[in-house]
């Protein structure tokens, strides 16, 4: 069984060239809530000024209609955030710190050693409430500022969020960094070291890699993913180039591959289909413009 | 050790929206001769009227310089296209069938067995000159018109072209149709079977699978791949669909994993900036536009 994780309301859209209206982003909230995904990370409550496209986290939050199947997420920089997402009894709060310290400096102002002591107050506050913690490593595949990060580095980093009681963890390749024997060979390692916690594999396609590091992380053993719709998701450091997994591409992939998953292909493809109606540029993914493999044509 | 095959000028080039001068053409051709790639098929010696795009055959083979090093084929239809591939002194003639009975119909207007008894005359009338062949099998993976090949059809018409004295066979993902386990479970039958056949793969990226699909075949013990330079390869299919799969990202992603090959990354990387300047839109290759993995950014 694979797990579908969507990101594209909060990666996809956080790093748009422009807001996406409140009413179409709950529109396609509600309509990935009927495709069979696993979880849908919404959105981010984080300073508006810091990223002004989700400014809108609580009217999202509020305006969508639950699925009582799907883990709805939010990425939750800070204590003030945390508090925001428990006010809209988000279903997991989602904490992130880079594995690279200088990208962590560049994108927090904090150390990595700073951000994790930071989780502490998240993590005592939530400590009687029934929301799940997620705890997410960016840069685990490599840096753009700092280049490769040693697996002895990420370990300790599991180990941290470990000891502060974090079982749910996502290695995120940020920028599109990682290298499919990377890949098998870190997951294996932690898997060996830490048999009892989740671990998400959070990719961008940067590179052209995406997918091909997806089959990596699954044959070391790895079932949770996450993927953006119409692989939506930029990164600054590479303009032009794709952004994160395209979940359709991903899932239509797994799919003819013989796994198991909840997520419905065809109705996803519709779903990024509309989504494609609602962005003004061409999306990445390649099925919503090729068909699946099973579309015929008539002879 | 890795062979990495150009394809631009061909699968390429044919199938663009407009004709790439023919001095442009010999241009890229020579500037792909200098980075070590181990074949390039430079162009089809196919009618003119069938192919516009490659009008200029002979004037492309007589105008670039060869490298020693690289073997420089070229696409041959009938006993006419060989005979003006022979002219030019090409060192490779490929010869091209669909697996698919329909679509080499629709390609050719022959049977799948009709086509293989027209190969008959070209390969006597090759019989005493010193031009290797490769065998071609269209539509290898699927077809958009009959959907699943059987492996066990694949493997009689490799079977067709042995007997006929050719070694040297493509397979060939027409239209971006081959799922990764797919990929790997027919070159292990193939291999177990025919152990002395080299074989190429041939993918495009139509669906995303392509990088997915060449560590699957890398893992089932080939090591031949056609590419194609900034992914450029359209399929009349899949309308703003990828291309064949990209040979700078391919390149990049197997110099990461540590397989040896001959071509030096950062020159291609150079030749397919190059391409970009020469093609009016957007490139589908992510390398050019992320940089390697290894290019960092200042802290």
């Amino acid at each position: 069984m694979i797990y579908v994780q969507e990101v594209v309301t909060r990666d996809g859209f956080q790093n748009e060239g422009h807001f996406v209206p409140t009413n179409k982003k709950i529109e396609l909230i509600n309509k990935l809530s009927k495709v069979g995904l696993n979880k849908i990370e919404v959105t981010s409550f984080v300073s508006p000024k810091a990223v002004p496209n989700l400014r809108d986290a609580e009217e999202v939050m509020d305006g969508i209609n639950r699925n009582p199947n799907i883990t709805y997420s939010a990425l939750v920089p800070n204590l003030i955030g945390a508090r925001r997402a428990v006010e809209c009894e988000v279903d997991e709060i989602n904490l992130l710190v880079s594995a690279s310290n200088t990208h962590n400096l560049k994108n927090v102002n904090y150390t990595t050693e700073q951000t994790f002591e930071k989780f502490n107050e998240i993590i005592d506050y939530l400590s009687n409430k029934k929301i799940s913690i997620n705890g997410s490593l960016g840069t685990s595949f490599g840096c753009p500022f700092e280049g490769q990060i040693p697996a002895e580095h990420i370990l300790n980093l599991i180990e941290k969020y470990f000891e502060l009681g974090v079982f749910n963890i996502t290695l995120a390749d940020t920028t599109g960094m990682a290298i499919p024997n990377q890949v098998y060979n870190l997951c294996t390692k932690i898997i060996n070291e830490f048999p009892t916690i989740n671990i998400t594999l959070h990719f961008h396609n940067t590179r052209g890699m995406g997918l091909a590091n997806v089959l990596e992380g699954i044959r070391a053993g790895i079932n949770r993913f996450d993927s953006s719709l119409g692989g939506l998701g930029g990164c600054p450091f590479a303009p032009g180039a794709t952004g994160n997994i395209c979940t359709e591409d991903l899932v239509h992939m797994l799919y003819f591959m013989g796994y198991k998953m909840t997520v419905n292909l065809d109705k996803l493809v519709n779903v990024a289909k509309y989504l494609q109606e609602i962005i003004p540029w061409e999306l990445d993914g390649q099925v919503i413009k090729s068909g699946k493999i099973t579309d015929l044509h008539p002879r």
